[in-house]
């Protein structure tokens, strides 16, 4: 249950204190070139420290191939990264050892599996991510083969929205703004509730172009229901929206049906998909992020013991995971679309013919 | 791809105008009483053609069981379920038998299969569902077993809001309202929608009771995250959120954070899941469905040869899918939540223990 | 559970003496031509009743397709088909009703799932493998379409073996003898088995030509365990042998080694595949079927209360399975290969390129 | 597809002369105390280096776990571990670089992946077996908590047959013979193959006892079909018997059913599995390896430019693959039943109920 995907899969490994963290990426075709600057580069948009919006925590979080590639290439055969965690101070949450942080996984953990893993929320921090990142570096150098490209950006901080969506803004942007207008206030935002010892919560967006017609496979493994299981499946997510999402429940069928002309689709209502299955225009899907549940306000809580304490946080956190959980969403999104562009190899047997002679 | 579930599962098949549809339910404990009637009223609550909210198309829907019950007891094999179509009239369909319905998969299941199945949307139609709510009956009844409530009902057509979540209003309501004060508003809009050939959407509200701590195999499984995928896979969905959903981004972690007692959660913001593990809170997902796309004003399209035509549908149609919708949703929760319930069973040693001494 | 494969995979579902049994055969490509003819002669070969070396029991075994089939061709989604069953004489068991019949699966069935299905071994008898034929039967025909060919014989009776291997045989042969010269002898091996009450052993060889090279997805889904994980999964199958099998084991590597020239192989001592893929020799397998359990002599065993007791079995049962058997095993090759086929679509970058440009 | 099993299951990834070998195990329960001298203890059971009658290449095989244990525990998550390759000398390969080694699966992956990794094979060599013994260790430990013991030894060299299978004389014997009497003749054909550049095969004898009743999921995942499959994975395996396994198709059913008594069977000719299920008797299945292909007599073959050319192998190699081989058949045998155990918990209601109440 820690594996993600049919044919292009991924499992992954690691705790957010443990000694490292990493996966295996399976069903890679081979001869894929591997640029492993571009999968550090990835990387270091997720990577914690870098600035004041993000967690004081350190980490280099450089990734080591220990297989499935040789001589700059893929092989065919399983792809294993590792990173191993440097910055990993147990004792900052020797306060907590016992006691369930509220909007954390802790009591849930602790009452499925019956063990306390203390250190930083173990397995159930977002430190995991750093996980899927590495492998839908891989999952993105395979899309590239095939000239489809993705792309994410924030478009709302604690209710604040953007008004437009510039994914150019976004490289140049501490918070991954897409609207340089409300960037600044965006910014005040995150650095108020932090000054609070509050958080807040974010929004994501995440585009797709130049997608080929035809990925997605029903009625089980549809393009956007397996876009939901993957963004849902993200630490804090708790909404999300495919093109014009909860808008076309409020609007009349005629406003919300996207008409087709012989160039294309005359509007993109739809984000990209119709039956689950992609018609060639951009995905669109919006991710909603709630609040950083890691807070520093005194909360009430009990420990292990059920005995009522009051929780008191110290530590290093996000004051608001939407912004590198951003860079989650958009590689959880390549592992989805490369998965479906390799089962959807078989879906005529022209396909299978085209291989096989 | 035509599997749901992991231990708890079931595939389906059939096209909308075929000569049946059905199901094979899969991993089901032995020992699990069968109540005919249970199911086939499950079958009638989803079933088209009751009234003048839903398509006139009449179907039986009754559902045979061909396998895997014994004497009125589940064996622990396979039980394969059968619905024959009854009204399917390919006729209706003649008119647009070479063309792409706008909203609809016929663009996108030619492109990928390269076969036109004029019949009704053939295996993209929503018919398919059917087979749904038979499987989910079954889960139904197994967690009957543990006690665990699952209930649905429709909280807003057409931007109309319930105010108020009464579940016991539902099976009197033919539009299955959730807020008697609105349901009139309700209906009207979807007939004022449907006298002028057009449709609206709806939004869904499920509601788990009594569910057991524990469910959820994170980080690939997540109960969240499975609910999202099962929802988005149901026609027409274009958004969900899990407990307060979009709001939870909107305000501080403070304020989303659910405090705890030693007799429980002190408020319910997360929806019952924290890390995508239940907590033993309630379970509540918004399901938002978009307006019908099956609406009878003219249209642009393009044809299978790509000529430019227009799209005049006839025929028979729900004005507002979310109503029939709801009982589908209610039953994809209830085949998740049975997934869940046995795949949670192998959490902690002293389970595996329990079973074996 | 009942699902075999992954990309092309089957569902089955049914018992010996229930309604129907059947299949959902999922992942099939879309343009396949389908012939119905095809597939019921397949499922003749299989079918009981046919002469003194089989069972008694008289099933038409009739096909319906139920779904994902349109026009004479597959149009991508879940084949759905359906053989109702003819001939349940349930009363044939009333005998052994609480009984665990030797040899049979009856007392593991009870001890696992608590129920006791009495009716002819429920879903463990053999008749479950009418299903496993019409799926094999859409398998032979994409494999038809890449010109991969498939058959089989039986090459041991009661140990008298076959010492020439004429596939033009078996069609015209009662047993699907592959040795003319022995036929008679197995024959009467049967023959002088029944009329003691008792039942034989036999052993069937599969043949594969013109298998494309690179089939088998290492290293837990190689070709060679995915023939052994198919044929053992079929009823009394003891022991199987992949090429030259045990003799494998005896000999020097030297001689057991197949060296290589510029046109081929010198030697198919592995039976067409190495490290678990396919090198384009033919690929050469052995089942072993045990004797028969089903025997009309008194053995000793329990009852459900574990009070011991005869069994004097009634009814109807083939003296020798691996003759029908061999039908079976022939099916679940051409599965396994069709599945393989599909996976090895993704092997190379290269291969996905000829798809998607 | 570098992943076994269902509920309990494990990914490998690493290739023979890269950084690293390993795997992810996933589904392992919460609170199975690790021992790690016992891990270690079963990797150097099959670990190289040992003897005359294996390889000489030195690795210490020493496992590292990164992830899933805490304070001694498992925690429920998925468990990494990592085994640095310490003796890789790809320099050993240069002289065959571009050829294909007969016997070996250079041709086939080859041909399949369009890539030459010829460093030992690459991912297809043997030394990916390290990753299965630590998994099954493991598995080992879980199954230890329910009583189940597993062992194995070497019945046949070179045809050379024990005729007594004596687990006790295993762990002191160099090649893990079964029968002391024949362990020096089967010593010294090891030896004189060796001694000609040549090798032999040999038959590994595995066996299980204090197995729970009911493991074993029909139809598609039964005990056999998994044991099968897990056996058939292994490198160099070519047949496999369970129970009496050939033996069992020549002789009559009376002689090969196992009648029952009130305190259990009369007799174990099924090898402790009735329709795929365990019955609690002994499991007993033999596991052929064919002779090592790796062999120093001069062979044919070709390069990859198809050009003839001949093979002369150096290098260090074991010149029987069945004696390390048979600690690796215990491995996977552990694996399947410690994945048949977590499966059958749902098997019924009576079950369900024992976790949740």
């Amino acid at each position: 249950m820690n594996t993600f995907g049919h044919r292009f899969r991924f499992t992954t490994f690691g705790e957010s204190h443990g000694k490292a963290l990493g996966c295996i990426v399976d069903g890679v075709p081979a001869g894929i070139k591997i640029d492993e600057e571009f999968i550090q580069n990835e990387m270091d948009r997720r990577k914690p420290g870098k600035n004041k919006y993000a967690t004081a925590r350190k980490e280099g979080d450089v990734v080591e191939i220990l297989s499935g590639v040789f001589e700059g290439f893929t092989t065919g055969t399983s792809i294993a990264m590792v990173i191993f965690n440097e910055n990993q101070k147990s004792k900052d949450y020797s306060n907590i050892k016992d006691l369930f942080r509220p909007g954390h996984a802790d009591f849930t953990y602790f009452n499925k599996y019956g063990i306390r893993d203390y250190r930083g929320g173990g397995r159930s921090s977002a430190r995991e991510t750093a996980a899927r990142v590495a492998a839908g570096a891989i999952a993105k150098l395979m899309l590239k083969e095939l000239g489809v490209k993705i792309q994410s950006g924030i478009c709302e901080i604690d209710g604040i929205s953007a008004e437009e969506f510039d994914f150019s803004n976004v490289a140049g942007s501490e918070i991954f703004a897409l609207d340089k207008n409300v960037e600044q206030a965006q910014k005040d935002a995150i650095m108020a509730a932090k000054n609070k010892h509050n958080s807040v919560g974010g929004v994501a967006l995440i585009n797709v172009s130049n997608v080929p017609v035809g990925l997605g496979e029903p009625l089980y493994h549809k393009l956007d229901s397996q876009i939901a299981n993957a963004m849902v499946s993200i630490n804090a997510v708790k909404a999300i929206e495919i093109g014009d999402g909860i808008l076309a429940s409020k609007v009349k069928g005629y406003d919300n049906n996207d008409q087709i002309r012989a160039n294309g689709f005359k509007s993109n209502h739809s984000g990209g998909m119709l039956g689950g299955i992609s018609n060639g225009e951009d995905i669109n899907v919006k991710v909603y992020f709630k609040a950083t549940p890691s807070i520093f306000i005194k909360q009430e809580t009990i420990d292990i013991y059920n005995h009522e304490v009051d929780c008191e946080l110290k530590g290093r956190h996000d004051p608001c995971v939407a912004v590198r959980g951003s860079v989650v969403a958009e590689s959880m999104m390549s592992l989805v679309l490369a998965d479906m562009v390799l089962l959807n190899m078989s879906s005529k047997i022209e396909n299978v013919k085209k291989v096989y002679n």
